[in-house]
């Protein structure tokens, strides 16, 4: 399995009181990796991605400050018929910052009900870089 | 049990190219009804509260929109020696938009490392509205 | 000339490292305020609302912080043919947090360009409570 | 005069509902690009930058989508006592797609009021690349 990753810069905004990275901004760290990925990996417009989120989970391990480089590391880990799930790791240096997962249900554009992927969006995701071996 | 609940106003600013509340945004309501909370059961300033977000997971049910009035109810669902557990629904109406669940972790404010919350801690969030009897 | 206000819930993502509501949260909060105006006086959705955002200026005169509870009254200070101005006062309890005024410019929906309002919006726009009796 | 500038990477939750970079989200562009600027100027941590925003005001040009790769430069344009005015063009290629001005008061940490800036602050941001000549 290769990986995917992007870099996130930090900035001010995504700080609270605490001085860290507030832990709702990791979600956007997150979706910003995705969007990135799926653009790339179904070479489409985000207006014309037709997911939306059904779960998030993230396992918080130690805080993001100001200064740090985080990267975010994604692979497909799980494929259904209309749902997608993605596995996620928010790497400073060569500590984990926090892993998750989220999945993703394919809607119809219209009808805003899940859907089956097509045939070219499922190709297109089970076999990228970034899938794992095993999917 | 009794529930502790937050209205949310929602903002425009919490909209994403879908014109629905972007899924981050969850967490972002979810706090501001926990910080609500534990100001009033804990009777504590938010700058004095000493608990940092461990895990986190979200529930996506139906999309919020500009004119919903959202309604965060909340309890606590487990407690151990330095963490607590809390349960939410995000509620629209008699429809509910999403559940969710967060563990917080008691942390020294210096060493910013896990300890035990103080007894009183305990007691108020043991005690308080919004906490499941079993717990 | 009677005002427009709305209330505004401080959450506590709105807060940065300094326990203040970050500046930049304060055009939020403006448009929280304006994008219920805008649907109050126009009666339509906030999807139908074809105008832009061109100026925004902000005069920061004490912060907010959790637990203040801020109001926004705005007004329209001007007309152009495309164009609309409006004023507004952030305030909290009887003192003025902030004074701030935003020009925002009327839009074809498919060019883009800007384009002379429709006259049920001027009109709408003109004889509105929170209209400046001079303007 | 030099200038210094910063690159931003657009995130999907910089997004609203017109598909454009939220208005309010320039703001937070401003402060990642003038923090960045004021820590490597003044060789300082964020958190020991004691200025406030005192006034900020965006003209606004042409939007910025996902897939522009914006460029913030900046420089001061004015020095008073205890203020600091600095002026910046948020570029999107060859292209200027807003520019801005903030003025920023220096606080005292305690009192929290306006105080006159240390005068190693001054003279490091007078020195600084990104000084306009004649400040």
């Amino acid at each position: 399995m290769s990986e995917f990753t992007t870099d996130i810069a930090v900035r001010y905004r995504d700080l609270d009181p605490l001085d860290h990275v507030n832990h709702a901004v990791y979600a956007s760290y997150l979706e910003a990796a995705r969007t990135d990925y799926l653009e790339t990996v179904l070479e489409v417009a985000p207006e014309e991605i037709n997911f939306v989120i059904a779960n998030l989970e993230i396992d918080y391990r130690r805080p993001i400050v100001k200064g740090d480089d985080p990267e975010i590391a994604l692979w497909v880990s799980g494929m259904g018929d209309s749902s997608c799930t993605m596995a996620y790791e928010i790497r400073v240096g060569d500590e984990i910052a926090a892993t998750a997962e989220t999945t993703m249900v394919h809607v119809d554009a219209d009808a805003k009900q899940p859907t089956p992927m097509p045939d070219e969006t499922r190709e297109a995701l089970e076999t990228a870089d970034g899938v794992e071996a095993s999917a």
